[in-house]
């Protein structure tokens, strides 16, 4: 099996760093700095480095796509020609239904692009900061669509598992994209959102941890994440106006003095957490 | 010197476990379970426990007020016969204003009140839970009114720094409550909103590291926040009020697949949260 890692970044290092023996493969990849690829090949993570994705993907068998959105369905219409008859197309994307969207639009119907998600990550990107013990406890969530093939699908799950996750769910486009609007989009708006505020400048000696917390993802990839954030817009949108109604719920409760119904508010917060740390 | 310390819970025996040695002081507690007094004597935390609140306070120099905001002010009110000429009254309540006001009312001239709030805290609560290392790292805030006479608030200062505090900083009950309304208390509002959402339950394998992160204070003790949310409710008010229009602001941007400024409101948010994490 030939496997084409297109970016070698955070997480496609991190995969490649993992992937040797699995179906006897040989590891091509494409990154845009060739230093990197020497890096990794000096590694041993790589068999092949390409300055070029469409040389990365001649004969692949398997191509995990590992850039941002847009760019992963880019190099794949700029790339047609490359992508070698009955291979698996698979990326590491934070959005799903645009990912399916716009490659069922561009391929042909002999390649199956079957999107998934690691859910990993680091407040540091890059190959310089991929470990082979990324994805440890991670889940990994696959959206397999009616066109992929079962054995296709059956090997991204060996995949993730091979790699190390912890957890391989099954789920749709639109549920991964209506979850992770919440989990992990919103998460990143309320963090940009506390530290919009001009309230932070005054806040030095005022915090014990809770601010702290609450923003450690303010410190963002801005142009991924607005990328990501209008690539899932619907969703998101609809769980920032979650968002607002709740924090409207609990500021009438306060301006009213209603201490019954904030009280009933952080009970119901609180068991939910405690639930979902449980889990 | 007597010290009353009125509330042997996390901040009460924590303080009272650093207190040894303060202008060679006796130290006594009141408590409402008897068990703690008598755990904290025999641990030699304290020289004497009270059942009434009353009794430890006679003859008291030094009085701390280590309970909720309203049973500290019900507490002075109900036992002002029992405060002693020139005796000084500090807290460590999470809310300035609502004290500095309720206790106006009711002290003597002769009696000063000078507000405190040691920026410490953990998620677990109690004695059991208090420790002598609590305060180490920690700012105390010390919000003084033109009442207070100097050589008392250089007295606090003083206890402040024995009991480990690292800066001790003088500000306003007002600026007190607005900025705490933001670096405390809107962190949990925001935790408390995340975790209210019908969306956690669907999240299970769908989360890295931010969803628990940005939710790590909806774990809340309900009683003791609803009174503080109300206690301060017009700056709070006033924080939710900011943080919805921030979270409108990305909303529109999203909605309007507007990444320039996406981009930028993330990128402010970023040297915002660096600036304050380098200060």
């Amino acid at each position: 099996m030939k496997i084409a890692i297109i970016g070698l970044g955070l997480i496609g290092g991190s995969i490649a760093r993992r992937l040797r023996g699995f179906h006897e493969c040989t590891i091509a990849a494409y990154n845009r700095t060739a230093e990197t690829l020497l890096l990794a090949k000096q590694d041993g993570v790589i068999d092949e480095g390409f300055a070029d994705p469409g040389e990365a993907m001649d004969n692949a068998d398997l191509i995990i796509l590992c850039l941002y959105p847009q760019l992963n369905v880019n190099i794949i219409r700029d790339n047609l020609s490359h992508i070698k008859t009955g291979a698996i197309i698979t990326d590491v994307s934070g959005v799903k239904s645009f990912m399916v969207k716009e490659l069922e639009k561009i391929l042909p119907n002999d390649v199956d692009f079957i999107g998934a998600h690691p859910m990993a990550g680091r407040e540091v990107g890059g190959y310089k900061s991929s470990t082979d013990t990324l994805f440890n406890k991670a889940s990994f969530l696959i959206t397999p669509t009616q066109k992929n093939k079962p054995e296709n699908i059956a090997i991204i799950r060996e995949l993730a598992e091979y790699i190390g996750c912890k957890h391989v769910v099954m789920t749709t486009p639109d549920e991964h994209d209506a979850v992770i609007a919440y989990t992990s989009q919103l998460m990143h708006v309320v963090a940009v959102a506390l530290c919009d505020s001009p309230m932070i400048e005054r806040s030095r000696y005022f915090s014990a941890g809770s601010l702290r917390d609450c923003t450690r993802v303010a410190i963002i990839n801005a142009e991924m994440w607005s990328e990501l954030f209008t690539e899932n817009k619907d969703a998101l949108v609809d769980r920032i106006t979650e968002m607002q109604e709740s924090l409207e719920k609990i500021k009438q409760a306060t301006a009213n003095g209603d201490r019954a119904e904030l009280e009933k508010i952080m009970k119901h917060a609180t068991e939910q957490k405690i639930k979902w740390l449980m889990e």
